[in-house]
């Protein structure tokens, strides 16, 4: 009935389906620290003799030298690290090291290994995210008045700097930092010590492993403890952001790198050839981090459907909580360290993006508010104004600052010669000096604060 | 062609897939209020003349004063509550309403409209939340020493106390809570000011319209401010984690209702009958809550996939950012007010509870440490004798505190009488007094804290 | 304790969490047309008297007609569609009323509805589909020799023609219609009659029902027929991968109506203006098709998790299947109409299109394919010697079709004259004449096969 | 700069973000496959020489032989299979490798391999899923006449047999089927020979590939042949509606398995100890299902979300469409097989369900239509007098059937001494014999159905 792989039968599934050692092996490192700080405790309180106390940490420093050297075993019927780990400590201290066990669970130990990891995660993010930052506000400050076109509806909107529009990223990236950085504050509770679900009734020193694991504190409730995911629910929901905002950034590399656009050349490293067309040279790394939003972004989804309904306390259906957790972390620090290389090492061609913000009328805002300014009229009435001198010049085929005044004067006669100076998109740019405006001064004020922020000042 | 609703062909199509004012009318008091920021803030700094000023505030609030006796009005062709608001303004002040658009765009109008909006939503969240931990807090401590099973893989596992398992979603709902807080705290910046994308050449004041509005002060760059839409999806980021809190929640009361279990009477006024079982005596709103959970988790992914990708800056695909806000915003603050009403007001059979706990073998791990402590002997040891005693307990049909001691004795000489204080349902719960564990003591701690920290004490 | 909306307590928030009126009474007719068919059949099977069978009808038929006439009233004490029709049938007809719920409950009775209206909503979504294709064929014949630049990455990779591109769209919709009708097909079974989750004892004849509802014959098992939303998870899979389509083709517009390429002019009915920038012309439509297919795929992500781990038969949470698959519908069938718009009316710049493939080194794989036939090199060798060629032709800054033979020659000797016939972009279209491939006579073949499906020949 | 990892910089970020030999190698056989089809087509079709082919198609075989034994070695620098496999293939055969590539391309190569890999996975989990089917029709034979309650809200109901509810799943498991069915019909056509995009100019023959690989015959369109990843997400979307089937079955396992429900014992092979309480079985095998429905889920999310907006034709993206599938097929295979088997080998505990049913008052309904058949009375009315009895057999404490008749007949005087025939749980699950109702004999016969279906009569 079984066939092919499962030919054993159920027992055989069981084996498959249950090990979780084949992914949470990767918590290895948490596994043993959380272990050496718990059996200093299980000593320090007088619920496990020092003798024993010294004689597991000495066998949990073997098994991790053991570990570093060979990697660790998957053996699916030890199921996990745990098992695995206490299994090679009984093998090398004998039965002592039963000891270690005491007042704790899996259910514990699995929160607080995993919590370890996740909080390890959000540190990487987080110094990877702030490379990002540097290169970032690196290259603003080159291309603080380098002139683009700005695109709404990717359609060209105004003109704007290139300096300023790699600060709005800046911006993302911040947000992208505070959310990690309130995420790692939130769940910086140590669960150790709650046991299967109920606590314990050793005499144990919870803030001790807490505070030696660099916890804050101990959590305040052993159900919500074995239970919550909420940490890697968090993890997973400020990584999706980040990876939304490094797909936008992909996106317009992308399209900037089309040869219609050609406003920039990316890095060689990041692209490469292809197969059949020895033409091409593809922007692989850029579609790649934006083809990884979608996992990230599934990932998260993943964990929320797999937490949906779960009653208290532990259910083994937690258990999926590792391998999108683990593959999302991957693929954000993949995709974090590809966009700062292509942020720091791409060519702009600033030649190819003021020639471009020089078409499509980009300046016909700079008419309307001139308009407005110089003859107090409402904004709606030189908007309106504005669109017929559009219209002539796309029928005359003349960018609008190169429209003969007369032909403006006919068409508003309010309009004088002045009016030229705020037409070029040097001017235009200039004039939008408002606070977070494109204007070269504002960002170079703007890149000026972010290099303290950063801490390159 | 077109056939059916779009006879008309393309413009018909355009005409409702454009029009935004069927939903984004949600926003009318938002617009108002930013409005009447702005306005007053271009007559401070001399953009429109103090006239003109008061003329479009008094304007803005008679437009106001009609929306809320009577709605607002639903015209597709004006697309959106913008174009409504300042249309209606034109026919109440004439041209002077022309010049409310200086110095800004739609861009930057809907993403402070909308953000104000989130900004709210995100303060009812947390007074509905604060409610369910008073009603959480209010029965726990009722039964802080109520005895029930505690369930892991919803398997009997050890004896917990009712208001211990109830404080454990204080926790949840008090990191909900932190959620929303750092959410809000984070977008608490105003885009008014950054105009379509590149920022205005006029003398704006940013910081007064951003206090005016409570804000915290201007958003930084001009180009992210109109493409920004973290703010929403942090808030749909809360929202399903909350929801997927309350899901878990639900399930509970679901299966605690249960004939089974029978471990609650869910108050009537949140329950249903059948139409055809007159017996019938449903749980729906816990249902409905749980539902919900999907939904809102539905609506963040909505969200995230639309956000994928979208270059700089406005696309007018972030339209779609409205209708889910709006309806995980809806469903959230009915689940959260269903779920403090079925906490308040359900009814806990205890003495269901209670005898449930004393089936199951839930005190086997109490013997497991009775004898480590007694004993001396390694945890897994113990494991194994008690896994004997169990297997023995299971055939004669006996609870555990009811086997002969001559037969625990005969499965491990080192027991003796003292054994069975440690096996009652209640010396195990009360045993577990270590920080954050079942113990009754433990549970009155957390709940006094919790009362200090919701200002009921 | 309440506060606000739900100040009156429980009762309030029950009242609102509870009713589907404000939805469900899409189901209107669906409700009235089952109803009928019951009560046919409960009269044909002597259940109820041929007497009351007919003032049923007559009465349903009534409240069919007030319905028609003056919506559906929303009274939430109701709940939902059923409860509402049968009590204004008991308003009109008195007592009799009461015999139609005979032998059903309203478990199978709303499995019906929304299955009826799923149904009609999977033959609008084929028929604009159809209407999709027609507008794509019609426009790939007119363009069957236009030339433009195909693209992999982005990067323009071999010349193809437009014909050829908007034909890979009709191959899309064809898949998707035929996903449609896969799901009608395995959807088409009458729930009716299963009662609330066990069947009736009733002599029923549910064949009957079936096939006075178009049903191809009734379900086979009650218990699934309450429990299964099978055939609305169907609808929203088959509406996500459609509008997964309808987003790539809207992307492609907008890219193509950025000035930088400028390969279309969209239709102006299909566009917007700006407020603020008065020489916008923004790509409204196509944008929103791209963004509505994150939050039709959010109904999707939305009905799955709600489903996700419910037990048998009917749970109330499957009351939120309905506004998911509202939405979705709604969504969808207005991006169907926009793009069929879209494609039928767009002004294709073919002129720009044929000049961007002359750009690029287009036909390089073409040198490469020359090289392998007339002197017999492997291809891996060719596509060497062919990117010396473009390497060269990029640093004199020529197109390979103008580098000198003496240049090619001292390449790779094996080149002669004849080579020139390959390169250009005429020549490399039309040489791809395999199946399927990009030749105009390829493409007439496969406009002339379509059109003989669609019905236009 | 780039610290740790990224040490070197872009070409290391490069190296690892770019290669998918890690995961793609598990497409080797289809690989392989492929290539020997598309030599011997280039050699019937004279594009390479008889001999070339011939050892072109013995390397392959070599290689293939290599790889059975050793495995696929992991080259990041050869990126992906397709380099690896010709690289390999050069290294053994020498230059004539370099012409396998010829008139064609990696987009439409990986294009096949992976749907020939997909096809595998969809005949896969048919072959597993016909197993269930089989476990559940078996176990239904066995219980058809078993009575259990029936749920809805998971409140009893009224009672159903267990074979009635086992077969419920069958029917979700033949949707299920034919689901796969359907997906595997429409991508069943060959998109090799599409090459990079545009088809190819040499003379090759796609129906003699198409046939050779087992497919219906060649796609009709090159620039959609390498751009689609319909027929992953076809799998992806049936494979969630699987496992949202299979989620529901594990949570009513779960439940049943739970003390006070203790419906089933599931199987030893199938469940899992605790490490600290000694008397626990958890049914991790059914939890670890329900958990992998949101897994395979936020696969599909993950595609759904790679592949929105994305241009023609072939994007890097898409290579982010293999690892949900790799990982959501192997997550269906254990899911499948793990239900499979707890199905056949659960032990129900018929006593304990039979007691549950005749809890609940779950024949009220019974009542209800016995009133309407022996009086005549509207069935609404009859439901109102069930109501009013049920209250009182609340009130004393006595099953429905036990209430003296006198107390009946005060209640309704049209009540008689024949009802209690009708409010035994045996004669109500008799009485549902309508078409698909819960009936013994109703179950049986569809039982004999589905064992046709299954070829096992």
């Amino acid at each position: 009935m079984w066939g092919g792989r499962f030919a054993e039968g159920p027992s055989a599934i069981m084996r498959e389906i249950n090990a979780s050692i084949p992914f949470d092996k990767a918590l290895w490192r948490q596994d043993i620290a959380a272990s050496k700080a718990h059996v200093a405790m299980l000593g320090a309180c007088g619920i496990v003799s020092d003798a024993d106390a010294v004689t597991i940490r000495d066998g949990l420093d073997a098994v991790a030298a053991e570990y570093e050297v060979s990697g660790v075993p998957e053996d699916w019927d030890l199921e996990d690290i745990h098992m695995t780990t206490e299994s090679r400590l009984a093998q090398l201290i004998g039965p002592a090291a039963g000891r270690l066990h005491t007042a704790r669970s899996r259910n514990d130990q699995v929160a607080t290994d995993f919590r370890l990891w996740v909080r390890d995660a959000m540190d990487q993010a987080d110094a990877g995210l702030q490379a990002l930052q540097v290169a970032l506000v690196t290259r603003a400050g080159e291309h603080a008045g380098s002139i683009m076109p700005g695109f709404t509806h990717l359609q060209t909107a105004q003109p704007v700097t290139l300096g300023h529009h790699l600060m709005a990223y800046y911006e993302m990236i911040g947000r992208d930092r505070s959310r990690f950085a309130d995420a790692r504050k939130r769940m910086n509770r140590s669960p150790l010590g709650s046991a299967a679900l109920a606590g314990t009734g050793f005499p144990i020193d919870r803030l001790m492993t807490a505070q030696a694991l660099g916890f804050d504190g101990p959590t305040d409730n052993s159900l919500d403890s074995v239970s919550d995911r909420d940490f890697a629910l968090d993890y997973l929901m400020a990584a999706s952001q980040c990876a939304l905002h490094l797909s936008r950034l992909a996106e317009e590399f992308i399209i900037w790198a089309s040869q219609p656009f050609g406003f920039v050349a990316l890095p060689d490293a990041l692209s490469t050839g292809s197969s059949i067309m020895p033409q091409k040279k593809n922007p692989d790394a850029a579609e790649l981090v934006r083809g990884h939003s979608g996992r990230i972004s599934g990932c998260l989804m993943s964990l929320m459907m797999t937490m949906k309904g779960l009653p208290l306390a532990y259910s083994k259906d937690m258990q999926d909580d590792k391998p999108p957790v683990f593959e999302a972390a991957g693929l954000l620090a993949l995709s974090i360290a590809a966009m700062a290389g292509m942020v720091a090492d791409t060519r702009f061609k600033t030649d190819r993006m003021l020639a471009a913000a020089e078409l499509g009328f980009a300046t016909a805002t700079d008419l309307a508010d001139w308009l407005v300014r110089q003859a107090d009229i409402p904004f709606r009435e030189a908007h309106h104004i504005t669109g017929a001198a559009v219209k002539l010049a796309e029928q005359r085929g003349l960018p609008l600052d190169q429209l003969p005044l007369e032909d403006l004067k006919a068409i508003d006669s309010r309009i004088d010669e002045r009016v030229f100076k705020a037409l070029s998109v040097e001017a235009s740019v200039a004039a939008r000096n408002s606070h977070g405006g494109t204007a070269p001064d504002q960002v170079r004020l703007r890149v000026a604060d972010a290099r303290v922020s950063l801490g390159l000042e």
